[in-house]
């Protein structure tokens, strides 16, 4: 499968572009700058500039799945929340719908459901991606919702909790490496339709789908 | 009709609770603040507290009709954009729904259907009108959008330039006093599931619809 990365140039996004360019897969990782592109580029990954506030329209030509992983970050203020965790993920659906894209992974977050009880830093964020979620739900196109828990940069465990949600949520921590490593399943597998949640726990990860 | 009217504080609020409490109807005023409350009691007009970012679904209780003309203003950051201008717009269309309000009407913006192309200060703003308008539409109760041109302080000329959109949009400046004066037609008349322009012209308020 031809696989677009948006956010490839994210923590996760990166560690899940390398392992598609170990995998039978041909994933293109959509990056903002120049710079990005050019460093990606001496690692042999293909690329395209995109940005998630203009016209990005021209990265999904041929593209069969599309994997989100782009996020704002904390360092910016709630305009990009909205322009680019909220718009920048609706008009990459929009995108993907047109062009008959036949997956979308979505990498939420977890609690995004209650996004009204967050606390008031993390209000924003939880409401501009759980709407992201609802229009991905709405789109028509096969989708697979991913909420992970607080993200760390501890070493991957290679084994998780991965749920569906079922009116509970049970909150925790998950190394990034295990995200990425729980996304190339998740690639693979396509589960139509379906939502997930992810902390750290004792399912291998191979055996999650 | 018992109409709820959320933003009652605001200037266009204000003038349109002045009219309908000068006719047939029942209006409700919800403010944020005791003092509002008490300065809308002196002048005779029934209020109801409720903040947008909190749980206000004491308001909507016997509602026939909502109003909606809160706007987080000028002076707040993009968090308030989508905490009071997109989710408590959105809170307020899920209350009317879980409420059986027969109809509900949006103050919306000229323009918020082309949010990706607005300059960079009035983005979030348009991006986040935008997202309730496509929630209300989209939530199954009846609707009036109202899309206003630039708003001024000028007095009520009484007639407008009032339109249904069809591809192409006529900008202009609208007195906020027309403003409410069409919000009552819209009100008495109630058309049912339409999205109407509003700019300043020719035609008397008493014949737009």
């Amino acid at each position: 499968m031809r696989i677009l990365v948006i956010g490839a140039n994210g923590q996760i996004g990166r560690m899940v572009v390398e392992k598609l360019k170990e995998s039978e897969h041909d994933p293109v990782a959509m990056v903002r700058k120049e710079a990005q592109a050019e460093a990606l580029h001496e690692q042999g990954i293909k690329t395209v500039i995109g940005d998630l506030e203009k016209d990005f329209s021209h990265a999904f030509e041929d593209i069969d799945l599309v994997l989100f992983t782009a996020g704002s970050g904390a360092k910016t203020g709630a305009d990009k929340t909205i322009l680019i965790d909220q718009e920048g993920a609706m008009e990459s659906i929009d995108l993907a719908k047109a062009h008959g894209v036949k997956h979308f992974v979505m990498v939420s977050g977890m609690g995004v459901e209650k996004a009204r009880e967050a606390d008031d830093a993390m209000r924003p964020y939880m409401h501009a991606k759980f709407r992201a979620d609802e229009h991905l739900k709405a789109s028509g196109v096969p989708y697979t919702i991913l909420r992970p828990g607080r993200l760390t940069n501890d070493d991957g465990k290679g084994s998780v909790d991965f749920y569906e949600y079922e009116g509970e949520t049970r909150y925790g921590e998950v190394p990034r490496a295990d995200v990425a490593s729980v996304l190339i399943e998740i690639i693979n597998a396509k589960p139509e339709n379906k939502l997930y949640y992810l902390i750290g726990g004792d399912t291998p990860v191979a055996e999650i789908l």
